[in-house]
C-alpha cells in the first residue's frame, strides 16, 4: 500500500480498492483526492454513506432499494400494475427508469441461475415472482434479463415456471442498438436482428 | 442519475462520481456494490473516511499526509537528513517509498508551475524548500518531478532557486524502464537513453 502513510490512510485505501472498477492504484489516487478535498468531498461522502447505510431499505414487494418500503415505484398508484418487468439487479431497474418509457412495475430477481457458480432457483426471488404474477392483477411479465448464457437460461426457466400463472411472458427485443454501426456489431447480434426483421 | 432511488442513494452516487476514475456509470455500480455489502463494506468505509478526515494531518515539515505531525518519515531518525527528495504530490512520495531504496527525506511541492493554469511559485511550497535546503544539513536535493513540460519547467526553476543554498541539485535518471521493450518505447525516451548511455 502506501507504506509510509498512517493506519487511517492505509485502511481507507484498502477499503476503496474493494469498489468495482477501482484497483490498488486508483484507490490510492482516490484517497489522495479525498484527503485534498476534505470538507468538499471526504466529509460529505462519509456522511452520505452513513445516511445510506441507515436509511436505504430493500423493498418488500419488488426487491429494489429505496428510502421507503414499499419503494417509490411500488407505491406509485399511477403505475400500470398489469405490467411486471423482471430484472437481474437494481442496476437494471435504474437503467429502465432512466429510459423513461416504461410505466409498469418491477421485480428484482437478485441474480441469475448459474450452473458454474452453483446458483439455483432457491437463491433467487423466483417464488415471490410466481406469486405476484399469479395474483390476477398481472397481465404480462417482461423478462429484461441480460443476453448472456446465464441470462437466457434464467429466462427459459422463468418462462416455464410462469406458464401456470396465466400471465403472458415476453422478452426484450434483440437487434441493432440505436446508433449501432453494422461494422462494429458482433455476428450474433446481426443474425438475430436479421431473423427478427420487420416491415420498414 | 438513478431516477427512482431515494435521495440518500442519489447523493451517494453524485459524490462517488467525483472520485478520480469513477464516472456516473461506475458510481452507480459502486453505490449498488456498497449497498449490497452494507456491513462488510459500506459501514466500514464510512467509518474509515470519518477517521481519516479527523486523524490525517499535513506534515508541517515536508507537506506529506500522515496520522502524526511531523510525519513518520520526518520523525524517523534513521533517515538520512542530508538527502532531500522533491516530489509534486504525496502520491509521488508513496511511489518512492514503495520502491524501498530511498532512505532520505522528502519535500512535497504541492503542484507544478503551469503557465497554462496560471500557477506561479507563490502557490507552491518553494520558499519552505529553499529554507530547508539552505539550513546546512542538506547536501543534495533530488528533483523527482514528472518528465512533462510542466515538470521540467518546475525542475529548471527550482534548480535556479536552489543554486544559492550550496546543496547539489540532481534529477531522476531518464531511460528505458525495467522490463521496457524498445519496440514499445516512445522516441523521446529512446533518444534520452541513448544520450545518457553508460559503460556496460
Amino acid at each position: 500500500m502506501a507504506a509510509s502513510a498512517g493506519p487511517e490512510i492505509e485502511r481507507l485505501i484498502a477499503l476503496l480498492a474493494k469498489l468495482p472498477g477501482l484497483g490498488p492504484r486508483s484507490a490510492r489516487r482516490s484517497a489522495l483526492a479525498l484527503l485534498k478535498r476534505r470538507d468538499q468531498l471526504l466529509v460529505p461522502l462519509a456522511q452520505a454513506m452513513t445516511a445510506a447505510a441507515e436509511q436505504v431499505k430493500t423493498c418488500s414487494i419488488c426487491g429494489s432499494l429505496d428510502s421507503t418500503d414499499p419503494c417509490s415505484v411500488c407505491s406509485d398508484r399511477t403505475r400500470d400494475g398489469a405490467l411486471l418487468c423482471v430484472v437481474e439487479e437494481v442496476g437494471g431497474l435504474w437503467a429502465l427508469e432512466r429510459g423513461g418509457s416504461y410505466r409498469g412495475r418491477y421485480h428484482v430477481l437478485g441474480g441469475l441461475l448459474s450452473a458454474l457458480d452453483g446458483r439455483g432457483p432457491e437463491s433467487l426471488r423466483v417464488g415471490e415472482l410466481v406469486a405476484r404474477a399469479g395474483s390476477g392483477e398481472v397481465r404480462e411479465v417482461i423478462l429484461a434479463l441480460p443476453a448472456t448464457v446465464d441470462g437466457q437460461t434464467t429466462a427459459h426457466y422463468l418462462a416455464e415456471r410462469l406458464a401456470q400463472t396465466g400471465a403472458a411472458v415476453t422478452s426484450l427485443a434483440r437487434g441493432v442498438p440505436v446508433g449501432g454501426e453494422l461494422d462494429w456489431l458482433d455476428d450474433g447480434t446481426i443474425a438475430q436482428a436479421l431473423r427478427a426483421r420487420r416491415p420498414a
